[in-house]
């Protein structure tokens, strides 16, 4: 039985999260709405119900600036909503089942969309990137033994971008490695910019780890292409709510302690739709947003 | 007597210094000359022209990104050219006197510049600024006292940022401090960007630390005013060489070491003039670049 504690630790490792994206996190999610079907302590089918959905709320608001998270959570309840289980072991199956055939979805969809990317960005020598997107790191997976070379973004506080740039050395993909700072003097050497997403809003603006909209910014300036990669559960749709840019501990900084020094740590920004120069996602590139992907 | 290793000592001092901007380094160029000129070893007046000479040469080249030092040296070479010395007591004595009077006439126009850039941010809440510039913290010094707030960067790799910060802390003003990655989303609640530079090009171009070029960006995407504020030995003038972005030690980005990733750190960019709303030197704000200061 998995009892109320387990649940918790749970939800809290997937708030405090700093490593996966959305992508994953939705994924997680879904992984911890199959042990809570599985394991759940309940009675009767309405106790598993009333215990699934509950739960199930309570994660999709512990990201609010992941779309995936609450669009592959949402898709679940409708589907658990659905479900004709004549006793708790029937619905217990049934629901873990459409957890993971949904998780399968998504890493589907991931994949078909970083195919798409690599098609676009085929014969583009240099690609920059910001901050680690597992469904970027799938493009340059895809790219290996191609010539294609990647400029890295640090990305601080927490320097995701070591861990992209281990990962091309690993794959033999040559990199460069720059602060943001650097951002604007890079672009120059490169022929096309990708990044992922944690959100697209329903008028195509781009939620990303921040320093994307500086990214977008120059590549504009300097006519370079700058394309997100994503899959379509990454679109919020118009009736969900604004999302919030979440701000995480101040301490990541590692900056001094000094009266009347507020040290702030938002992680996401948003990049407007006229930035971007396609959106691609499994069903392709979209050059001109119309609110469909 | 000052022997060669000495002035090869505060040569490699002024090159690897990365706490002092251009006009500070330009000033201690200045008195290693005082020091040149007080203490060089020179039997007559010819040997300690020609070794002024050649030290100052070498000086002038040891920061290629950093205009006052070329500009303030070049003049100080006329002073000594002009020099009219009996002996060499004499002309040790009329070089350095000429290198102290550049160095207060640089720190004299510093704070008129700073006088005027305060001028012009007088009623604006919320300054956001990048790096550390002693011209910039002259203009904070100034606004003491008056409700101004400023948002900081932290300046990676080596983190000026956080001794600016701590200035402001001690002068009490109100302070936030980001990441670069977080300009975008900071001009948002700013009223003014001010910056310092370590050159202006003879077109208006602002050589300054990386990442300048992209608050540049961000501020006019948004339509926050931009200025740079400088003294006026900033400007290269035509004859200059196109200035070389330094590139300093991989090591400052404390990134891991990995075979195939090359670990970049350029530490200037260029902000071209329509980006720029205004550049305030010692004789005040030139809103329309003209070549002229």
């Amino acid at each position: 039985m998995q009892n109320e504690e387990g649940f918790r630790q749970q939800l809290l490792a997937l708030k405090q999260d700093r490593q996966q994206g959305a992508s994953e996190l939705a994924r997680l999610a879904l992984r911890i709405l199959a042990d809570s079907a599985l394991h759940g302590s309940a009675g009767d089918v309405d106790q598993l119900r009333d215990l699934l959905r509950l739960r199930a709320r309570v994660l999709m608001e512990a990201r609010p600036s992941m779309a995936p998270l609450y669009n592959l959570l949402r898709r679940w309840l409708s589907r658990l909503a659905e479900l004709d289980a004549p006793d708790v072991e029937g619905l217990r199956r049934g629901a873990a089942e459409a957890a993971e055939a949904l998780s399968q979805a998504s890493a589907q969809a991931v994949k078909e969309a970083a195919l798409h990317a690599r098609v676009q960005l085929t014969g583009k020598r240099t690609v920059m990137t910001h901050s680690l997107s597992s469904t970027v790191l799938e493009v340059f997976r895809q790219l290996r033994g191609s010539d294609t070379r990647v400029i890295v973004t640090e990305s601080r506080p927490l320097n995701e971008g070591f861990s992209l740039a281990a990962k091309l050395s690993r794959w033999g993909i040559a990199a460069e490695l720059i602060t943001e700072a650097q951002m604007g003097l890079f672009v120059k050497a490169a022929d096309a910019a990708v990044v992922g997403a944690d959100s697209l809003l329903a008028d195509g603006s781009l939620v990303n780890k921040a320093g994307t909209y500086l990214l977008a910014l120059a590549a504009r300036d300097q006519g370079l292409p700058f394309y997100t990669c994503c899959e379509s559960f990454k679109l919020r749709t118009p009736e969900m709510a604004e999302p919030e840019l979440e701000e995480m501990a101040p301490a990541e900084l590692k900056a001094p302690d000094l009266p009347g020094v507020e040290v702030r740590n938002v992680y996401f920004d948003i990049t407007p739709p006229h930035l971007i120069g396609g959106w691609i996602t499994e069903h392709g590139p979209v050059r001109n947003w119309t609110g469909q992907l």
